[in-house]
């Protein structure tokens, strides 16, 4: 085992609609994929280490179980999360990782939460705002890295400018030179848009970054850009209604194609091609999105993510780790300090 | 012909990108199919009576030409078309309206300059503060009548309030009883969203109408509600997003589907159910978005609508002027005066 390019992750095992179960087997299929991964599975009782029996002794010497006091529900409000603090299963991950104690941590529970504890007790990287939710979203050709995605329902021009910052370090760790960027609007023409985008239009024009200009929705899934922009009430609900597209567009096909012989032969025929084409779109297939601009890698998983889901975030948090991607939006986020400051 | 039904209308000849041509053939189409309908195309020239050369005598009769001095760039700002005014075709066409020589207008030119010409040549219905812009969303069993796509880039609480009413009203013309309304929102939980979000569901709440609450981005295609509401901004980037990503799984699904003899025969096979479900996501099957809120009737047909999509953009305003929704949206707003002023 290489002791440079080994991991050490931790786990909110409570996070997420399907339990701990899930997660302990995303756990064992991550150690088995990743031969220099440490986890350590964290929840409020002791009953997590269970769903390990029977499972190869070499895999499960790299997983460990820390218990912690309580689990958030997923409703919980910022306050709620704060008062818990690291009595809970999300609040010891983030502890473990402000104490060095974990190089990155992964959760799928509450969003809200998630931000709220990562703040408090890893904080913001030095000149930044708030963190920001990024994903990739499948386009033409590729991936669109978009933020944020409701870490800030409203924002201002600089925090646009960062979001636009930490999409390029991650494009660039994902191996893209100079990634292109765009920030979401109603238009493509430099008239458009309300007062946020067209002051960060103009302090992107004055960094020496790949920007090019407003992009429009339709420009996501085209893969004009890099990087998408944007803020996270509307990033939230593109992302939705996007996968809520995919999801009917897969079930109308589906019905479409059992409605007759001619249609059903053609489907037994096509079907590889067409389940191909529509995976790649499934939401499932890409989760885990960084909370980007804290002093530590964090991972979001989805609430509904399954075992295959969850390991796509851990593939994600050690990545993040791997590449210090932390430490390389500092370096920027301070070179372009004069831009990028209110 | 029935006078009662019958329908004068007018329609921008030179606004959309493919010239007085498309529109003159769809003017042509449109009197066709509706024999009670007369047409006038208003152009900065005399040449568009030219593209009914040869055409049936019997339906050129209900289409006539009226000249305009000029015609607006797609790129105009809200000042510039307020200073060309009546001399462009736009601005003749709203006037028209205004003087009550045509029931309903139809564009396919500037978002930005048509409301600004709609606002100051009709002006505002008594109460409501802008107008809106609503399409109909393709969804699981329907359609989801969405609200604002692009008209209004800031809103408060009230418009919110005011675009719910609209929505409900175009609805209830659909022959919907009671129709279900939503406010989008980053999740369904009350305590969800920003500030402008949580005002509009309170005020919802002490309406009469059929409120749902707050729904996410995914329920839009899911047909969780009838009319779905949100600020232009958001609205435009959910809508052209949406589009862009139907338009990229065709072609995906197309390339898929003709890469190699098992998945060709079976596209063979399959084709025509594969293209009705895909069809019914095509942007151009849905042209039309009715500009509410104006005291007069005037659709929105998209810049890039060829002959059949201005067709269903002619449709759309026969319908709204035939079921006089300018006057039953007058109705609930001055009902619901109390809870519509700020």
């Amino acid at each position: 085992m290489n002791a440079a390019s080994s991991t050490r992750l931790v786990m909110d095992a409570y996070g997420g609609d399907h339990g701990p179960g899930v997660i302990t087997a995303a756990a064992l299929d991550a150690v088995k994929r990743h031969s220099a991964l440490e986890v350590t599975l964290v929840g409020p009782d002791g009953d997590v280490s269970g769903n390990l029996a029977g499972a190869d002794p070499s895999l499960t010497s790299r997983i460990r179980f820390v218990p912690a006091e309580t689990s958030l529900d997923s409703g919980v409000g910022p306050v709620g999360a704060i008062r818990a603090g690291d009595r809970s299963s999300m609040g010891l991950c983030l502890k473990m990782v402000a104490d060095g104690e974990a190089d990155a941590c992964v959760s799928a529970g509450s969003t809200t939460a998630l931000m709220a504890l990562g703040v408090r007790t890893l904080g913001m990287l030095h000149g930044l705002k708030r963190p920001a939710l990024m994903a990739r979203i499948p386009s033409t050709g590729g991936f669109t890295s978009m933020l944020d995605l409701g870490a800030n329902l409203n924002v201002d021009a600089v925090q646009l400018v960062q979001f636009a910052i930490m999409g390029a370090v991650v494009c660039a760790r994902d191996g893209r030179e100079n990634p292109s960027i765009g920030i979401l609007n109603v238009g493509h023409e430099e008239t458009k848009g309300h007062s946020v985008v067209r002051e960060a239009h103009e302090r992107m024009q004055q960094l020496p970054l790949n920007y090019r200009g407003f992009i429009e929705g339709s420009d996501i899934f085209a893969g004009r850009v890099d990087v998408a922009v944007c803020d996270g009430f509307t990033g939230n609900l593109v992302l939705k209604s996007s996968e809520g597209l995919a999801r009917m567009l897969v079930g109308e096909l589906k019905n479409a194609l059992s409605g007759g012989w001619r249609s059903r032969i053609g489907a037994a025929l096509a079907g590889g091609a067409l389940r191909g084409t529509l995976e790649r779109f499934d939401p499932a297939q890409h989760n885990g999105a960084p909370l980007l601009g804290l002093n530590g890698v964090v991972v979001k998983s989805h609430g509904s993510a399954g075992r295959a889901a969850t390991v796509q975030a851990v593939n994600e948090a050690i990545t993040e780790a791997g590449k210090h991607v932390p430490e390389r939006i500092q370096e920027l986020i301070t070179r372009f300090e004069a831009v990028t400051n209110s």
